[in-house]
């Protein structure tokens, strides 16, 4: 109680009256994420600068209170849960232009600003930001780094961690490190950039970033194949993953997920269609069409059903509904899953799909996959509520028998959501006790009191 | 002296005899890198598996010997001369081949293995390794990571950090790390992997990598442009960077460079050129014309001297042996000269090229610059004697305005040969202290002891 005496006194003494929330009820609304995970943290600050988040670190290091960065509460993982109370600072405010500069291919932007901005902003030069998560319109650009957010087309472009070139940051310390360059290329001391980025505000609370601007290609096509089996599939993808191009989408969805969506809004998709995929080129007039053949041939395999190429917008639209009516059919049938985002490589994927089939028989728990495939990055999603008295159990014991055989298959426990506190007790299960060790050394580098974000990536503190 | 003692017999203790040396004679051939620095290690190990390292890390560890970890001492900036004695690590006889799996486009090797054969190895299913340093042939990939190699294609492919999925190492407490991934998504911990990639061994020793594949595109096309003013030929770079299509080649050339291949072998030159610009587009039959005419039309300005689109192979092998040909013109001419690797954000190329004609008027040292200008980076020769009595100051001086200058324009110390001896003592010009504290403060991490590669990117230890 004292402490929080103290805290409140600090904040008066050092921001504005409009600059932090105190009352339980102010601060309950910056408590939540995206994972429906909740807490209640002591203090909300509305950082508007890089001092802001100097004097917020200088004052949670006084009292010893954890420190939970946040963007806009996209992420699915609880990394910006306060879960151990003490202060949340929003970035929201933080959503200057430092500089934008189309010659050289880089924006320098506060943490705060939306992703979707950013790319509103470079489009009229024909560039943008590679990182395209769904939640677009609406994270943030620390956010994205925080998780190293991707998106469907990182297949071809990379995720957040290949398109941040340099970072202004704030450690557990205090203290303010630049780090990176505004070059796309640089051998000089160890990269921090990559290292701060992924790793969920528990290094360093990123204040600017120069993001890398890449060059909207001329022209896209949108195909979408559907398959009588899942092995067909898997086939497929491998084979349009072995072509000397690279697509920069290849969507996946399986039997369940088309049936839902059959189900839900739209009854004219092939009934006995085992997978659907969409694969997506750009290039330029010419080589798109040249792609697109490369793909329908590689595609030619005997369960193949139906094999389109958008001709136009309105086509091409038509196609992403279709997928973007999962997550809706999703939330009208099962409100409370579990959403996992597993990765494994390529050629595996068929294997992995087969098990997750055989995981829904075991327990008796409804499975619905989709996901990047072209990265092997699956979303696989247990229409179970986790806390369920019945199932949770089984859940549990389904999503540990999942990892173990993700692992197994040479495979990654997250693709692009992270870790947070959904997954922090199975990071054992892939990291050995060296690695994990290590990365928490380097942890009490930054951060030796273990104020930012506790509790987040690893389960305990060494 | 009783160290060394006790050296010997653990080395005979430990390993088998052709695995090491310890007569002078023998040592003394593995001192050496590509920076004409050389120093007398106390042994050589040539490790022959991953426990080997481990056995040598152990060692050292043991009698806290420096370790200076070594693939073919390409390098050209001292990271691999063992200037503190100790013990040099050769990854030679580590070429295993653990892992080569096409259909999930990535191979597993040993750290001794060289680029070339790597190269080789996956080129008969359409593959490639995006790192492409002029020693590919005979460089290792272990040296690559260690440095962050890489070439004129990284324009395009990026380099040896964008290119490496995961690592096994060696810390210096003679512990084991397997960080990274077998697939192209991971957001699982933090990225220990690029950490590593780029410390020139001086966090821990790669004993094995996952290489991640690309595919070959299927026809490239080269372009060969003259032009008659150094403003002209930084402008097209940069109009060229700006396409909605990225080149995976844009190198330049400078009047000075032009004028010494003249001289030495290629009289045919124009000559009254102020720069060429070699520059390389890949895909398919039609996108690469398609690219060619942007390019064209990009490069189509007031002072244009020359286009010409290599239509045969031998065409395109006529305009790389202009290039190629500069090394030999500059080694016949200057045999002692200081070769930096700068760069800078891409339209800043002609200020920094002007700068560095100053320079050389100033200090009467003749300069020539080439490199990766696409990147920004730029190749500053200055022709002398870094040992020079007469001009070894003055060229100190030199450099030292020159890396200014590139700060000031946003640049940075190295793209792509790393700091090593060479530039450790410049190293706090780009970084500010709090960073460089941090990165040395990871380092004890990794390496309490200070056993691993000592005295080499950092000027002094904390």
């Amino acid at each position: 109680v004292i402490v929080l005496d103290i805290l409140n006194q600090r904040l008066k003494e050092n921001f504005a009256q409009d600059q932090f929330h105190i009352e339980a009820g102010d601060c309950w609304v910056y408590g939540y994420d995206n994972s429906r995970r909740h807490a209640l943290p002591n203090a909300v600050i509305f950082a508007q600068s890089h001092d802001d988040i100097v004097k917020t670190v200088q004052l949670c290091s006084e009292l010893n209170l954890p420190l939970v960065a946040r963007g806009r509460g996209s992420g699915t993982t609880g990394a910006a849960v306060p879960i151990h109370g003490g202060v949340v600072l929003s970035c929201e405010r933080m959503t200057k232009i430092i500089e934008y500069s189309p010659e050289n291919r880089y924006i320098v932007v506060e943490a705060g600003t939306l992703n979707g901005s950013v790319q509103e902003l470079v489009a009229p030069q024909g560039f943008f930001w590679a990182p395209d998560p769904t939640s677009a319109p609406y994270c943030t650009v620390g956010g994205n780094i925080a998780c190293n957010a991707a998106g469907p087309r990182s297949l071809k472009y990379g995720a957040t961690r290949d398109n941040v070139l340099g970072l202004t940051a704030v450690t557990g310390r205090a203290e303010t490190l630049q780090c990176g360059s505004y070059t796309t290329k640089s051998a000089a001391g160890y990269d921090l950039t990559r290292l701060i980025i992924g790793s969920e505000g528990t290094l360093a609370i990123v204040s600017q970033a120069i993001l890398k601007l890449l060059p909207k290609p001329q022209k896209k096509l949108t195909i979408q194949i559907f398959y009588r089996d899942i092995e067909t599939a898997g086939q497929a993808i491998t084979n349009i993953m072995s072509l000397p191009i690279t697509p920069f989408g290849c969507e996946f969805i399986d039997a369940n997920a088309l049936k839902m969506i059959r189900e839900h809004s739209h009854p004219e998709l092939p009934k006995d269609a085992q997978a659907m995929l969409i694969i997506e080129v750009d290039g330029n007039e010419e080589s798109v069409d040249f792609d697109a053949q490369l793909i329908k041939e590689s595609a030619a395999l005997p369960h193949l059903q139906a094999f389109t190429i958008a001709k136009t917008v309105e086509e091409t639209n038509r196609i992403w509904k279709i997928r973007k009516s999962l997550s809706q059919a999703l939330r009208s049938l099962s409100p409370h899953k579990i959403n996992e985002d597993v990765v494994v490589p390529v050629a595996y994927i068929p294997e992995l799909l087969n098990y997750t089939e055989q995981l829904s028989k075991q327990f008796d728990i409804p499975i619905v996959n989709f996901g990047h495939a072209g990265n092997g990055n699956i979303h696989v999603n247990l229409l179970v509520d986790p806390l369920s008295p019945e199932k949770g159990d089984d859940a549990q014991q389904a999503l540990e028998l999942l990892f173990d055989k993700v692992l197994q298959l040479k495979g990654c426990l997250s693709g692009e959501h992270g870790i947070g506190i959904e997954k922090s007790r199975y990071l054992s299960k892939q990291l050995d006790a060296n690695t994990l060790k290590l990365m928490q050394q380097i942890k009490s580098q930054f951060d030796p009191q273990g104020i930012l974000n506790p509790g987040k990536l690893f389960e305990a503190r060494i």
